[in-house]
């Protein structure tokens, strides 16, 4: 796998630098879906459970899982052999492809695939040991929209919350739902120590079932509730998870800092865990 | 300007066919804003006004307004001039471009800007006679989000709500907000005749300023409030607006019948008197 580069499957080849078309209904509408994948060592982790994953939104944006995911392993397969040694991040993405009225789901020319690949930024390993800060945004997550536990094309509301966020100082943002609760961060799920005890927000919150979420729940024992913004202020740790940072601590959230304001044991345990797993070891 | 026709603006000239990098932002996140004007006998009607609300988007993106409205019009007038006598569809698709992080909004390549041309089907002409039905969705409009008053490229939501609809039977769906207001159809702002008044809701509520919103406001006394969806049901009249199919009648809102059941007074005379302006007599 060669980083740096961008194809796009034809059906029976990967073509470099690839295009697709102005009329593709991902770029008039984001309709389409899409996963991001961490290679260690020449290995993409969990990639069964990104696929099983992405089945998952096909099913809710009415497009056909079969023949779509075999498309879409045919093309992973013809991807370069990951380098040994090198940590990428693999982009797949999925789109209805060309046809039909807006809401006319069922007449296109099927599905365009598309894949990138890149080395990940030493800021990825750098992260997960320093920790992280995040400010609460206005903007809600839609809790009643069935995007809210997909990962689809329609990114615009975690993009601009997070450049704002930046701007402000802060490296990223959390997002409540329409409840007023807690519900997850721009690209990461949320989990919060208390004490002994460790807990995220049930999907039907309206986050992402997140791959590194669910290794976590693996991992920890974990209780799924519902969380107010007052208990993450009194938590002791709270962690972000996602495929490519990890596991990340969050240990100030505006301006106040979590537990003791530095990363905390209970994440650091998990983290070191974790990345034994994905060494294979 | 060829129907059925898609072009990419390169920085000097249309390219037919157009393609755009599967790097494109446009196409892994929707980053990017659209506008839909209907041609006219020749003309592009209220082109000024939605180049005014593109602008607006471009500024809730955080994109440069400027030379980017320039280059979309120099795009525009390469265009072939309009058949005389046929009614044309224009979509101008602005998107951000190539390049940086995800929530890195100006490291970008410049604006990818493309175009589609394509003949009204009849049916445009038909529904402002006959009227057309709605359900109301259970997915809110997220009136806390920018997005929401601005024509991005994240529809998804409305094209799954409008699918389900026309799967049940109806020809569009009707949004309420989080705070249980009533905001807009999938592709149409609305308006309520209750007696010899009009009303629809502010756009504060979570809808796009349509063009034909504004000019319908301009060639009738609308007063701007909340509505509840009982105000739906109790209304006289309700009609739908929006650029392409212009002034439409909602005659049916869930099964039961608004005001007689037909398309009423007040919604045709408004339609013929939109009729005459955008045949510029």
């Amino acid at each position: 796998m060669i980083a740096g580069t961008s194809f796009v499957w034809d059906g029976a080849a990967l073509q470099p630098d690839g295009v697709i078309s102005a009329l593709d209904r991902g770029v008039l509408f984001g309709d389409g879906i899409y996963e991001t994948i961490r290679g260690y060592n020449g290995v993409l982790f969990q990639l069964e459970a990104h696929l099983d994953r992405m089945a998952q939104g096909l099913r809710v944006l009415q497009m056909p899982v079969e023949p779509t995911i075999a498309q879409v392993r045919e093309a992973l397969a013809q991807l370069e052999p990951l380098d040994q040694g090198q940590d990428l991040r693999l982009r797949v993405t999925v789109t209805r492809g060309v046809g039909g009225q807006p809401w006319e789901l069922y007449q296109t020319t099927g599905p365009s695939i598309a894949l990138q690949c890149r080395v990940l930024p030493r800021l990825c390993d750098i992260l997960p040991k320093v920790g992280c800060s995040a400010t609460i945004s206005d903007v809600r997550r839609n809790e009643t929209s069935p995007l809210s536990r997909i990962k689809s094309l329609n990114c615009l509301d975690n993009l601009l919350a997070r450049s704002q966020a930046q701007a402000a100082g802060f490296d990223d943002v959390l997002f409540l739902n329409t409840a007023d609760r807690v519900v997850e961060a721009s690209t990461s799920n949320l989990f919060i120590v208390a004490g002994k005890a460790i807990f995220t927000p049930p999907v039907e919150e309206g986050l992402l079932p997140g791959i590194t979420r669910e290794v976590v729940m693996e991992l920890a024992h974990v209780t799924q509730r519902p969380l107010i913004a007052e208990d993450l202020f009194q938590a002791d740790e709270i962690f972000l998870t996602n495929s490519i940072s990890e596991i990340v601590p969050l240990t100030h959230l505006d301006g106040n800092p979590i537990g003791t304001g530095d990363p905390g044991p209970v994440t650091a345990s998990l983290y070191a865990t974790y990345r034994k797993m994905t060494q294979g070891t």
